[in-house]
C-alpha cells in the first residue's frame, strides 16, 4: 500500500507525460512500472530520476548486466523490497542465471558479515591500501 | 585504534598460523593485512573466513572482478571504511580503472536514492516482476 | 503479522492503562495504533517511550511539522514501513501536502546517494568544515 | 586518506572545469571542497551530482534550512562523517542554531528507536495509515 | 513472494540434499524452513551456510540463547522480516519470555539511537576507551 | 572532530550538572566521557537519556552483561565507532573476555549475511514462525 497514490496516465502532467513517452520508448513496451507512476507527483523529480537512471545504466566502463547486479547488492543490503523485484527481473532479462544470482548473494551476505567485524573490531586500515598517499 | 590487540606472527595457535601460511601462498607474499591479525585471536572464525572468502570469491558463474565491484558496493552503502580501502585496492590489483571505480559508485549513488524513494512511497511490487508467481 | 500480541484494553496492567489514557486525552480520539498495544507488554518501555515522544516532538527550537518530515526521512532511509506510514499519516494531519513529501524524499534520497559516494571514495573532512577546532 | 586522489584545478577536464566555475559562482567563494575534487574524475557523475543539488536543495515546498536539516538527519543515520560535517556547517551557514541541531538529532535518534521497535516487534501497519486506500 | 522459486526435496542435487538430511536429523524434526529452500539453489552456498550456523551458534564462550537475541538485535536493526520472526521462534524455543524480548528490545532500540547522536555530532573516542592502546 | 564543542564542567547549566553529578555517583568515578559533554549542550536531551541508559540497562529480565553485547551488536552493525568502542570498553568491565567478544562479533557477522540472503531472495515467512496467528 503506497503512502502516495499511484498515478493514472490520464493524470500527468505534461513534463510527467513526456517522461512517460520516453520510458515507452526507450523500452520498447507501454508498460510503466509503479515506481514511476507514484514519482510522478513531483515531475522534476520523475524527470530527474528517470534521465540519470539511462545515463548511470548504460553501458560504459561497466556492462549492464554489471551495474544490475550491483544494483541489486546495494537493494538486498539495504532492504529494498522494491528494488530487489525489479533489479532483479531487469538482471534476469539481462541474461542472470539463477546461477549468478545465487552467486551475487554469496558476495553480498560475505561482504556484509566481513564490514561488521571489520567495524565491530575497528581495524585500522593498512598502510599498503591507502593507494592515494602519495 | 583496534578494540582488539593485532596478532603478531608468533603469537598464533597452531590452527591460526595454519590460516596465516594458507593465506600467504595463496596470494603469493609475506603480507598479512590487518583484518586477519584481528580475527586471529578466534581460529575457528579466522579459519572458517578465510575458507568462506576463497570459496566466494573465486572465479564461477561471475569472475573476480565482479565480486571485488560488488564487495566495494556493499561496503560503501554500509560506511566500513576497512573495507572499502582493502576492497577497492584488491579490485584495482585485478584489472578495475579509477573510470570503473567511478562508475561503479555512481551505481552504487543511485541504487542508494531509488531505494529510499522506493521505501518512502512504499511502492507496492508490481505482478510482473514476481516472476515466482507460477 | 506481528511476533507478539498485540494488547487489547483489558489486557493492561495499571501503568500500562495510564499510558493509553494520556495518549487518548493528548491526541483527542479514542484510537490506539497498534504501535502502542505492542509495546504494552513492557509497560515500563511503553511509559518511556511515549514520555520521550511527547517531549522530542513537541514544538521547540523547531515546529511539529519539521519534525515529522525528518521522522520520515530516517524512516525512508531505515526501510520501517510502519513507521513511514505512521509518520506520514501524523505529518499530513499537521499540514504536509502532496508537494512538500515528494520534496522531502528528493531529498532524502540525494543524501542517500551523495553519503555513498562520500563514503565510497573515502573523502577526508575540510578543515573548514572542523568548525568546533577552536 | 581517500581512495582516489583529489584533483587539483589544473588537473580538470573542459567539462569539470565548468562545474567547478559553477559552485564558485553559486557560492560566491573561490573554495571548492574534497567531495567535488573526488567527484572530478568522472566529470558526467560531477556534473550530474552538482545539477541534481542545486535543484533539490533550492527553496520550493521545503525551504532551504529544513533541507539542510533532513540532509544532516539522513547522514547521522548512516554514518556518512563527511557529509555530517559538510552539511552542519552549510546549516550553521543558513542559520541553524546549537539548540536547533540539538533538538534535531533528538528526533533523529528517537525515529532511529522506533524504527527498530516497529521492525523488531513486526508490528502491523494500521488500517487507517493507509490513506491511499481509496 | 520470492525472487527465486523455492525447491521442493525432489529438486534437489546430492549436496543439497544431505545438507536438508543433516538439518532434519540436527533439529529433530522434518519440517524445512523456506530460507533453506531458497539457498538450496546453490548447494555449497547452502552447505557453507548450515556448517557455519551450526559452528557459529553452539554453546561456547557464550549460550546459544544469547546468541539468538543477538541475532535478533541485528534482524531489527537492520530490518530483515524474515530474519526476525525465524529467529525471535528459535530464541523463543530455547527460552526466551516476552518480558526478555521486550527488554531485548528496548536495548536495542536504545543503541540505534545513541549511535545516531554520537555519529550525528562526531563524538571523538575517548583515550581511555582505547584500551588496546598499549 | 566534534561538530559541536564538548562542554566543560563550568559550561552546564543546573539540570546538567545534576545530570553529571549523577553519572559521577552512580559510577563511582570523576571522569565523565566526551558523549555526555557533547549532549550537555541540550539539557532535556541530556537528562532523558541518562535516565533511559540507566533503566534500559539495569538487570532485569537480561543481565547487564548481556545488554552490553546487544549494544554492541547494534553499534557494529550500524558502524558507530564512538559507540562500538565506548560499549565494548563497559562490556570488558563486566567481565567480556576476547574470547566471549570473538564469538559475539561472529554471531553478528552470521546475522548480518543470512539477513541479505533472505532479504536478496524474499524468502517469504513460514507459517509456522508466525506465533501470534491464534
Amino acid at each position: 500500500m503506497a503512502t502516495i497514490r499511484l498515478l493514472d496516465d490520464n493524470e500527468l502532467d505534461d513534463r510527467a507525460r513526456a517522461v512517460f513517452d520516453d520510458i515507452r520508448k526507450t523500452r520498447g513496451t507501454d508498460f510503466i512500472n509503479n515506481f514511476w507512476r507514484a514519482l510522478a507527483h513531483d515531475s522534476a523529480l520523475l524527470e530527474r530520476t528517470w534521465q540519470t537512471i539511462k545515463q548511470v545504466m548504460a553501458p560504459g566502463a561497466l556492462d549492464p548486466l554489471t551495474k544490475e547486479m550491483v544494483y541489486i547488492a546495494v537493494s538486498a543490503t539495504n532492504g529494498c523490497d522494491y528494488c530487489i523485484h525489479s533489479h532483479t527481473a531487469s538482471a534476469r532479462a539481462k541474461g542472470m542465471s539463477d546461477a549468478m544470482l545465487m552467486e551475487l548473494l554469496a558476495v553480498v551476505g560475505m561482504a556484509n558479515e566481513t564490514n561488521r567485524l571489520a567495524n565491530g573490531l575497528s581495524v585500522p586500515v593498512d598502510d599498503v591500501f591507502k593507494v592515494d598517499a602519495d
